[in-house]
């Protein structure tokens, strides 16, 4: 795909629609982007800001070659000509699939179509499209301008090639593809994030600790390690010469234990919510959304440097990144 | 305790009993130790020279003011004067009880007994002592010289007193104690760890991704997030001006959907170990445990330092430390 012309139409411009938006424009793409909202009501604009914001910082000495958006509330304009469309709408899958029959009106077959579904099936999505080969997942982290990760999933009925095609773009435009090449709901970042999630609700709903404490316990404890080195490799590390069988051996056992709560779910009732949203509030010290994600941009952006420094993980990718923006 | 002298006594000298020497001699500490591992084939001697490597680089500008150590095969001399003894011997609640039972009948009963157990309730382990209001959980993380988390936990029977003169000492040695004021078996980081473990297991079992790419989705996606702000401030920040609220309403649903597998162990076969061994020896790619610990720590020197930048965090604890340490 290095030599062809890409065009991108993102279909939905939320949170994580938006999100895409920012990293292809500030990769030098002009995007066709298509949502029922008004733009003067989408956070594209806050998103945009934040996202030229963080580049200055990741990118003192380089010269801004900034794409454009054209923002349509219709289908057909935002889709003229795309060779390659995201897909970000609500998670619902009628309206997913209402969306690529729109496409596949529009677009030509060798056009790839990306959905950022956090959840659903490639296979299920793709079930009633005419060319169900060019269907592939691709789900990204918000804020998706500074997050690299991006999780590659085919369907039943899904191209390698179109996989591959992906994968070569979402690199170009210095992300960090991982294609899962069985797919499950949820893929694997989400069935994680869920698993702590539902733990994080029953520990708040038993009193255990709020909100902050369990916050302050993941980022000055174990969210460190992960921010570097992920699961396997930091328990292989700290296993010593004995490697990952002997801490296998050693922890294995207590997969056992009745800890977890996980095989309950939570009920999720006014009462937890509020308590939760008590919590958070009182957290937050009166800042702002606004506030919180220039906090959150900041730290990425200094994280991702000083992994930089250590040419490891995502600052290996930064490092590229910058060879190649700070050259033109 | 701020104004009485401080004598540290480590008993048990694994991984976690040679972390907490190494962070109490970088700050300045004379610390007895008992273990019955001959000293020459034990972990502390690398743990001490992988501190002070770590120390430079933390902070290049301070001079080392390093404490001693004296160890020891017998309890009796290791606990002679102690008045903060650190337990760290191995998970089984009759050796613990053993233990305290020495350090009773040679400490005061002022002395604060703190064990870093990952998962033994201290109500069980205090049961037999004629002074069980001195004994709290302080449980640290891997490498304890690094990382500032340290949950404290007291048992029925543990006075608030000891509790406090605990925290008061581990806020001095630059680390984050965060009290849980509700026992409960593992606390908080190992609840929240157990249940990305035995999904991680999970996924690595069903052929789903292997160690490798379940490690890269961690750190170049949300082990980034979980470095500074953890997991609800991220969902508040995500969540856009609707707030947390707003967040649980839309999310709170999908927590009843069939998606982890965490309602089940998987069984811990042979099979499994020798994927997981198998498939992490593949992603080391060559690399030794040393060269692992040494990648490991520079990066957790750099992340620290970034966030030290943004007064951020783990970043907030490190500017504190450097002020006090480039003082002297």
């Amino acid at each position: 795909m290095t030599d062809e012309q890409i065009n991108v139409s993102c279909v939905g411009c939320g949170t994580i629609g938006a999100g895409w938006v920012a990293r292809l424009i500030l990769n030098g793409y002009n995007v066709k982007i298509y949502d029922p909202t008004p733009l003067s009501d989408s956070r594209l604009k806050n998103m945009l800001n934040n996202s030229k914001r963080a580049h200055k910082k990741l990118f003192p000495n380089a010269n801004m070659n900034l794409g454009t958006f054209d923002y349509y509330t219709e289908t057909a304009p935002a889709l003229a000509n795309a060779n390659f469309v995201i897909e970000s709408v609500p998670e619902r899958i009628e309206t997913k699939q209402k969306i690529y029959e729109q496409i596949e009106k529009v677009c030509s077959p060798q056009t790839v179509i990306a959905s950022s579904t956090s959840g659903i099936k490639p296979s299920d999505l793709q079930k009633q499209m005419n060319h169900p080969e060019r269907l592939i997942v691709a789900h990204p982290f918000n804020p998706v301008y500074l997050i690299p990760m991006v999780e590659v999933v085919g369907g039943s009925k899904t191209d390698l090639l179109f996989v591959n095609k992906a994968c070569d773009f979402f690199t170009s435009i210095f992300m960090k593809p991982v294609h899962i090449k069985k797919e499950i709901e949820a893929f694997v970042a989400d069935r994680l994030l869920e698993a702590i999630w539902r733990e994080s609700l029953w520990l708040i709903k038993d009193g255990i600790c709020t909100t902050e404490e369990l916050d302050d316990i993941v980022r000055y404890g174990f969210g460190l390690r992960y921010a570097q080195m992920g699961v396997f490799q930091t328990y292989r590390t700290a296993a010593g010469e004995g490697g990952m069988r002997q801490f296998l051996h050693h922890f294995g056992p207590c997969l056992s234990w009745p800890w977890t709560k996980l095989m309950d779910v939570p009920e999720f009732n006014d009462e937890l919510i509020d308590l939760i949203s008590g919590q958070s509030d009182e957290q937050a010290k009166g800042k702002s959304v606004t506030d919180l994600e220039r906090i959150r941009d900041d730290n990425l952006v200094e994280i991702q440097k000083a992994l930089e420094k250590n040419d490891y993980g995502a600052g290996t990718l930064l490092k590229k990144a910058r060879a190649a923006i700070e050259e033109f």
